[in-house]
């Protein structure tokens, strides 16, 4: 393999420049050419490839964003858009791909692969940390760090006022950003997709808690089965009939997604990085570079899509031992 | 002068307690007992008023919200709460008080001395920065910096994807954080309760600034007439029709008003802590005391809330010079 | 097992108050009465010990440092400390003990065990990741964060004046920190006590960067076998003999114990705290609590102390490979 | 005036790349050509001038360092050297200039004005704080929140285990950060040049401290006439004889000059930058553009550099007070 291409698709994280930067520098480092396409598979079709240097990735491992930019391609998901996206590689004489980021980007790597043969190694890049074969993604650590800074900033002015918060993090599917947000800043409640939410059971602890705390904080993930956070507070706010409460909500929303990347992100990034370019050239091809165990491992798209992460169970526990 | 009390009322802002301990140790060097009423004016009713030493107030310089707590009284609106309140201090011999927090408190501080003749000077904590009588609030720059984060991370992902966001600070009536955030965060738009905000020459200039510029951040302040930061991209969405762009709202909310305060606030703040003792000390009985042009002046009640602040006329136009 | 002590000893690293909370809080939670012990091994000999409530470590979790205090004990050393010691918790009825630290800490409990059969759980608090038996120690991740931060913050400068800048960080017998920052911050050199650190080739590599790059960071472990980060600068100077490049050391120092616990710190201090007080019911009496491969485990004493924990290979390519 | 240029100048500060901006997109709201001088004084000799347009410096606001480099040039002291710098100025049709930098730059461009009449206004960008003519220097609110933070995660530390810390902060000739960050921090002490430090009452206050406060904060200013921290420590260690303390020494160094401007200098700069293209098309020849209560003011450069600017009393009182 002579000449790779690296390119960013999905939603952004943090981290995803930092990672960037260990693909384009270990593929120099190893003798191999490699180049840079920008906006996902949107540029792929139109040939918005460029070549990269050591240099061009300097000073950006401590940026969030992604440099290349990212973008969702409604034509790759035609076999025209495809075809034309192949025709661009072959022009530039790609050989093999690094795509950083999560499920759907996979997922049109797959189908990709299969219908033209060029070798994909991806680098999961969300920060949702829902992928399957890596213990975190590329961004999560980013994110709960923000969403944690937010509670703290949210606690201080609830503990002043004697507050109920419902704070609403980012999380469709998956609940690890709550959870570990949750455990982080000492929420009396967490909300989660994975589970099934008793609204009924929340609002009889709070009316116990209530003697011993004046101001609690319940994290909602945006995708839990009760409700978004607004929805949750409501019913909340109905049932426990408790004026002397202020009910405020705060969706903390796309700050989520940018802010420097953390110290775990940015190691993270740049093994992922290394690992998806000594990957290809190792032969993989259908596969997503994670870190399991402190280990690099290589896992087939079609299972980091299909099979489910669960949650750490000792976390949920622990927001529960942890709130009394 | 012999025995003062010191409370927090209406909206906590970071700088409080800086402010707090500077009440309370300035006056314990001049010789002067001191005491806390928790929960303002509602604590003041209650009679929750506790003696406070030099160690009561240690390691809380750095802390967000406020270690007195804060409540809006209705009690204190009427005649005879009031009466309780006075009834209180007198029971503990409180001969002068230092008032932190904004226009209601003051308003509340104003019409007890005029009843009760008790002194009061005030502090300004608010972080809203739309207090006649001194230059900056007690938390603004906090809010102002906690916002302008906000807007950093965003800025991440808008550049990442080619979107427009409305960003809405806080701001009911003054426009004082929103333009700080923008100009710090560069913004292309500000929209602030102060002026008339032409929702027509906004679409324009997105129009123009189109072909130079791939993401757009604008902020709202809550209280702008054009409505909240969901309507305003609601009305630009529907009046720019650019199916190219993604329209992103998100509203900061009370993550402005807790954090651990700035440099500046933590000064402010221990400034305007001992101005006030020292302003009844020298007997000022219905003032606030704030900080114009670097030197402490005190301003009485009446005009703090009847006067307003003007924004920064340069600062308006920087917004617009900036954003080309 | 119906009474319990927990206590901070040794150097202080952030997540130990989130820890004590969550040994506190499991105890409570499982009906076990809890105690604490002030200045760790040299509280329990002056019989510094207090009975803890929940709301006893409410609003901790988020702080550096410890609630508990810590010392470093030279009595405890002696025979006749360790008995003052025992008969203290005799008293107390403490029947198990939840010892935060890390190597010196251990050594000492597990002296204390095997003289007077105490049973103990310990949890990793350190910042220096150099503890067997956990992947990380807690306040690892906040001290790689906060030394991140500040070889971000002199890349700003750095990168303004062509500047060759060796950053000294913690770490006398462990280069995780340095590592990790390294990585993270994009540094050209890293220097660690695990590996014999060659000048010769690092000022070859810098005449060779010089022609790329026109500042460079090199991290150095304070405890790197070439010497400190004034002392490397010094030899790297005379040997490199560029009067164009500035050469500049700053030397972190004790920035990296404190500050505000990261999440990954608080989660991880949370579960250790809880597995602690789980041990000991479970029947563990001379081991501490880790977290290895997303797992709790517990590993004798003996082996925490006497085992070595190696960097990750991986990570020191890393270095190499990120830095052309 | 048709074309004009910016430079950057001296110790870089943060706010540097806001202030840039604010000269580049003010220019050409204005309908000026503008160009760029790389590595100040050097670079206008060396001829590395470049033309900018409003997205050459986008996205660069919030960043810390100057995009444009900064260097100290020996040439330009030499008659031989302005004129070089001269001649590249008229072979690029360059009418005046925006300096931003600090005493030495303004001397330099003063002397290049008396020489070659070549009008030039500068901004204040310096984080020390020490030039006449403004109200406050661009990255001086920067640098003190920087040295803020690192006193806040020291205490925790300080807190924990009983110490007395001595941290030095950047000040060769001036106390402001010294003092902002000593009020800010709660520090028990400041030592500034301004002043004659008495290192007997400093040890005769700790030990009469002592008996409140187990750990103590010490602030000094690089420039501190008693010498630097590391001096100072041994001399009061000495004197105090107290060996149930630790004593610790902590130089903050260059992170002070890094990092991400704040909201203050941000805006600081964004102001000075427009108002000194403004005051060139105005006419100001040989001036600075500072904010003095809230109000642009031009300011002759032989005022800047020959006036001082003295520390605000108040400040310094509350250091003493603040620390009971």
């Amino acid at each position: 393999m002579k000449r790779i291409a690296v390119f960013t698709s999905g939603g952004d994280s943090p981290g995803m420049n930092a990672c960037i930067r260990a693909v384009v520098r270990t593929a120099i480092f190893k003798g191999i050419e490699v180049y840079a396409i920008h906006r996902g598979y949107e540029g792929m079709i139109d040939g918005d490839i460029k070549r990269m240097q050591s240099h061009s990735v300097s000073n950006i491992v401590q940026r969030g964003g992604t440099k290349l930019k990212s973008a969702r391609s409604q034509e790759f998901r035609t076999p025209e858009g495809r075809k034309k996206a192949y025709d661009n590689l072959m022009l530039h004489g790609i050989e093999g791909l690094v795509a950083i980021g999560g499920d759907g980007t996979f997922t049109g790597a797959k189908l990709f692969y299969e219908e033209f043969g060029i070798p994909t190694v991806g680098c999961p890049g969300t920060i949702d940390n829902d992928l399957y074969g890596t213990d975190y993604t590329i961004g999560f650590d980013t994110a709960v760090n923000t969403a944690l800074e937010a509670i703290d900033k949210i606690r201080d002015t609830a503990a002043a006022h004697d507050r109920i918060f419902f704070i609403e993090v980012m999380g469709r599917d998956a609940g690890f950003i709550a959870v570990e947000s949750a455990i982080g800043g000492g929420a009396e409640f967490v909300m989660v997709p994975e589970t099934k939410t008793d609204l009924d059971a929340v609002v009889k602890s709070l009316k116990h808690l209530r003697k011993s705390k004046t101001s609690s904080i319940i994290v909602v993930a945006e995708g839990d089965d009760a409700g978004n956070a607004q929805t949750v507070m409501e019913i909340v706010k109905d049932k426990l009939q408790d004026s002397t409460k202020d009910f405020k909500v705060t969706t903390l929303g796309h700050i989520q997604r940018g802010g420097s990347p953390t110290a775990r992100d940015r190691v993270l990034a740049s093994r992922c990085g290394m690992a998806a370019v000594e990957g290809l050239l190792e032969g993989y091809q259908f596969h997503m570079a994670g870190v399991i165990n402190q280990e690099v491992v290589y896992t087939p798209f079609a299972d980091c899509i299909g099979k489910s992460k669960p949650l750490i169970q000792d976390h949920l526990k622990l927001v529960e031992i942890l709130s009394i």
